[in-house]
């Protein structure tokens, strides 16, 4: 019902809840004239947070419950009809939103965003899907985790997500695409990689082949497909890998005065490569495949990496990614039925 | 037939083929008093870099061919039977080695190996296990690359493989063991994963159960065992993520005269941290599951590392590590059947 830009946060969940997500949504509100927000939540949480009166263009519509972090998907589901990640996701349903945002539990919010908004024609499966640090600015990875157990199928309509992210997101017309596997050549990896390798081929994306797990940084590909075990597994890896850096480099400048004096010297040097390699700056995956926008924060992400989720679930709901995701898929499809079939 | 402990190295394969491979065995074969080692490879070629005789404990069995870095696994078995790498492996089956080490092809050097040693009763596949820098020293992890596709059997072998490394190789008396999945509760991952995941509870093993990838590196277990598809891409996301890094930190510290400066005080640190995180130091990745130790190099690895590898084959021979894997698998198999079954 709604023509102009909407964006829904549901300010209850994450780590941090409404103390995060409150001043997050505004910092960007009061950067983005045409934006319209609405806090999902309990009205007297919110409220304190606001000031003594609604800022312009904001509002709060009610939500009474929250998901737990730790609760089970189906359990959020079924019992949990007034939680303000489901009234944001109804929202976004209704067409009262244009996307929505949460940092909630992501198994929940996955389930309950498929269940409200059901899948784009062509899509079997949402996938998450974010961007990793690399030699050329970031790479575009997914599926995160949303799917351990994957089928041919569902890496090519990966392919296609990933390829319509990179051109809506990161504004690469031609969006470079590669299959996440444990050799370049044909004959390597599962029988299932192999068939989406070879449908891969003949679709009209911009797919280079195979990449082992090396290239996800060096800038070879703009987009990395994997099954979401494997692209789970990859990016916690990394993540524990720069936690250990970070922990070895502290422990090695502290080791001794002389070296606690090189650390100061260094400094500078040391914040510009920790704003580089920061997961901040990169926090708002998507949940793709859904037939709406739906953005999913870190749970302890802090007051700008929340605001990022926002500026990303701006992009995406203004792109209309899901349309180009469908059109995309249609042309996939069509380009791999034999003429006259 | 021998007694004594006799190193097989294959001279001739790998990046940098005899000259790393010759003066790295003479290093260690000097520093070790009762280490006998055969140099497997062109006598033409291998002479010249032995000097004028023939070290003490050192002699060279000939073979005529080099198995190619990319040759196809299939093709090395069929038609190098003069290889140096599989006469190599002929020395171990026939016991006139007590192991071997290759920095040649890993497809070829498995697939060799498997087809003249045979796998330990009780072992379906090989595995590769090698270990990453973690906070308490390092982690074992396997399957890095052998296996593809896994089954609930193939995990739990792996599991009892890399018990018996982690106490041979790094002297854990008792090795907690973590299977990796995207999750730590009781229901997430696939079929098979769960399925070894309940298997592995009841074996007469340290198993902690499911953990997640940073867990490699924070010192919470001590061997990490996955599918070889999730392990190979894991392995390389990491080794490409450390890569980055480090070139994100040149770059920083190279930046500005007054960066470069701070370059030259923080240069102990540096290093210190390189060293610290020197895949060099851990080179020697067992291929274990084999009826036979056999070692498998880095294909670029330089003398030091190269060494490390013929080092690891050593202790590998001493430990006996195939009869302690035979032993422990007969002990998880006779936990896991009904008395009086």
């Amino acid at each position: 019902m709604n023509a102009g830009l909407v964006i829904a946060v549901d300010a209850m969940s994450g780590d941090h809840g409404a103390k995060v997500a409150v001043p997050a949504a505004l910092d960007v509100l009061s950067a983005t004239p045409d934006l319209e927000i609405v806090l999902v939540g309990r009205d007297e949480v919110l409220r304190p947070l606001l000031g003594s009166r609604l800022p312009a263009r904001c509002s709060i519509v009610e939500a009474s419950e929250v998901v737990g972090m730790d609760e089970r998907p189906k359990d959020a589901l079924r019992r949990k009809k007034n939680s303000s990640m489901r009234v944001a996701i109804n929202l976004v349903e209704r067409g009262e939103a244009s996307a929505c945002v949460s940092a909630g539990n992501t198994g929940a919010l996955l389930a309950t965003a498929r269940f409200v908004l059901g899948m784009i024609p062509g899509i079997d499966r949402p996938a998450i899907v974010s961007v990793v640090p690399a030699v050329h600015g970031h790479t575009v990875m997914l599926d995160l985790g949303a799917n351990p157990d994957c089928k041919a199928d569902h890496l090519v309509q990966f392919a296609v997500m990933g390829s319509v992210i990179a051109t809506d997101l990161h504004g690469l017309e031609r969006p470079r695409i590669g299959l996440l596997n444990v050799g370049e050549e044909d004959i390597k990896g599962t029988e299932e990689i192999r068939e989406a390798h070879r449908r891969l081929a003949a679709a009209p994306i911009n797919y280079t082949g195979f990449v082992e797990g090396d290239k996800i940084f060096s800038g070879d590909v703009d987009v990395v497909v994997t099954d979401g075990f494997t692209g789970n597994v990859a990016l916690k890896s990394m993540e524990g890998l720069a936690r250990f850096i970070g922990g070895v480099m502290r422990e090695e400048f502290t080791r001794s005065p002389l070296r606690k004096l090189s650390a100061i010297g260094a400094r500078p040097v040391l914040n510009a490569v920790k704003v580089r390699l920061d997961p901040g700056a990169y926090n708002g995956a998507s949940m793709v495949g859904l037939a709406g926008v739906v953005i999913k924060s870190h749970g302890g992400a802090n007051r700008a990496a929340f605001a990022n989720a926002v500026r990303v679930a701006i992009t995406e709901a203004r792109k209309g990614v899901p349309g180009q995701i469908e059109e995309l898929m249609a042309r996939v499809v069509a380009a791999s039925e034999p003429p006259g079939a």
